[in-house]
């Protein structure tokens, strides 16, 4: 089969891989029906994380070709969406609502989805079934549920977004503006996105922010004091992944308030004054997308939301080098690959 | 009047202070029963804090005795409790339960109330008045309630300690010992303190320790991991303000749980990826006692909890110096000042 991969920070060639076999019989092989590229691997793309000959990808729709003896709850034919991490879904950290951190997780980027086929660990609890085959033009949202939505969506929760809250947006890539969609979402009264992009300005907007901030650091901060009573925001969704990001959301929280963070950490260190001083709730990571994914295909194809929006520009498998390029140099938010 | 002023680090006199006066017409005076040292008082007795000249003191209990014109919740006579900070409880972030951070806070601690006499700022909406004179045995417990006894609940609540969990508690001082009873009190299942001294071992299971853990950092964490079938505790109550506390707090805690930290944060640098994988809640700070005031004096009044306990040593104000000295050297948890 053909399938992505990255030889080196900048080197990401398509080529021949072996087709994936049911290892477990906790396993499930699907035929993939589109993948993407994610924000993060833009951090081995551009050399700040450590790669060398691996198989990329991590988020995936497609249908079950194969199940291993011990599945149950899918089967061949169905079309199915999954979380970026494998998970049983029944042990006591998934069932908390942590699935990301399963006691039996897997990485699915260690797998590859950037290919036409990927064996997916504990069907079982890692994959949710669509009611019927979805029509073409809602591959897109489906697909974005398997991370980058599902990632927004949490960091919005995480954030406490809800009904009378003013909720501030940290980072307007694909999860800032997925966040912004799912505070909208949960009832926010308020929503400013912290963007500088024309264009990444106006989806914002049709996905919900009320006001727009060009501002960054300080007067970042200074700016959504100022629309906020001088108190801050009282949820700020943070999805970035770095020092000036996180001091921006912390920042911009009122005290009480909450930060949903999840971009990854790339070299934060906290001040634990600041922290103490501001007194805000502090929560993310790794967001535990399959909590949500049964609620959010219900959304998908109620039509409800139109998460794939994100994705403003498509390219065949073949062509990923170029999707990773139009990313690395922000011509793309977003880049979907048709298999 | 007589009252505590620390010259300079490890140098604590009882000097003549002017006697206190209504500055605004939302003060009032008090005349103070009983006052106490805090563990971190000890940051400027240690010359961690930058100390010169400074009236010390902000935990307090006493009888108003003047109001200003403005104050119309207390009344001269009243016996009343009062935060460390003083709060205006009608702003907005103190509506939300932050009186900490009040709009108008002011620290009591600037004021200093290791003394006769006084001045507490914002007195209707940081002061609480007990229903009637309390008894001399009742006092050392209301003391608590002012500072380390609120600080202490806040953690346990920060934490979400409750029905079911198991709580672990970083930090055997008297903010420590009080969040066991805290949590106790809260309805925790289980609750690890963190100990190495046998007589605040003795004091922690009275107050509701189901286990003990003496060792520190990994070993620590190893030691609650095996406690709680390798997934960490629910909640994890910090309260002591160090790089090792914090991290032993973060790191003791299943992914999904909450860490309550209270320890006033000297030198903390939280690593962002750590804190990113851990997927804990993070919440803590300036505990708002004010907001559990209330409920605080009503369990002392009716006998359902004894904080007062954490006072193992008791003096005239006038030998201040010499209390300093037992909590510096460890032969007390906490100094209780008769005045």
């Amino acid at each position: 089969m053909r399938g992505v991969v990255m030889h080196a920070p900048g080197d990401v060639r398509v080529e021949d891989r072996n087709e994936p076999e049911i290892v477990r019989p906790t396993d499930a092989i699907i035929r993939l029906s589109a993948t993407c590229i994610c924000g993060s691997d833009l951090w081995s793309y551009r050399g700040v994380d450590d790669v060398h000959d691996a198989p990329m990808g991590h988020e995936y729709v497609g249908v079950v070709e194969e199940v291993g003896s011990g599945v149950r709850n899918v089967k061949p034919g169905q079309f199915v969406v999954g979380s970026f991490i494998a998970s049983d879904n029944t042990c006591e950290i998934c069932q908390a609502g942590y699935q990301s951190r399963c006691v039996q997780a897997e990485m699915i980027g260690n797998i590859g989805t950037q290919a036409q086929y990927a064996r997916i660990p504990l069907a079982d609890g890692t994959l949710v079934a669509t009611p019927e085959m979805p029509p073409a033009e809602m591959m897109p949202g489906l697909l974005a549920a398997s991370d980058v939505l599902g990632t927004g969506w949490f960091a919005a929760v995480a954030a406490v977004a809800g009904p009378g809250k003013t909720v501030a947006v940290v980072g307007d890539g694909a999860v800032g503006l997925l966040g912004i969609l799912a505070a909208k979402q949960l009832g926010a009264e308020r929503i400013i996105a912290m963007s500088r992009h024309r264009d990444r300005q106006t989806l914002a907007r049709e996905f919900g922010a009320t006001d727009i901030v060009e501002e960054r650091g300080d007067e970042g901060v200074a700016m959504i004091k100022e629309l906020t009573n001088g108190l801050g925001a009282h949820s700020v969704i943070e999805a970035v992944g770095t020092q000036e990001s996180m001091m921006q959301a912390i920042s911009s929280t009122r005290p009480g308030g909450h930060v949903g963070y999840v971009g990854l950490a790339h070299g934060v260190k906290l001040p634990g004054d600041k922290l103490f001083f501001s007194a805000v709730h502090l929560h993310g990571g790794l967001a535990p997308v399959r909590r949500f994914l049964p609620e959010l295909i219900k959304l998908i194809w109620n039509g409800q939301i139109d998460p794939g929006k994100v994705f403003d520009l498509r390219l065949p498998l073949q062509d990923a080098a170029e999707g990773y390029k139009a990313m690395d140099e922000r011509r793309a938010v977003k880049v979907l690959l048709t298999v």
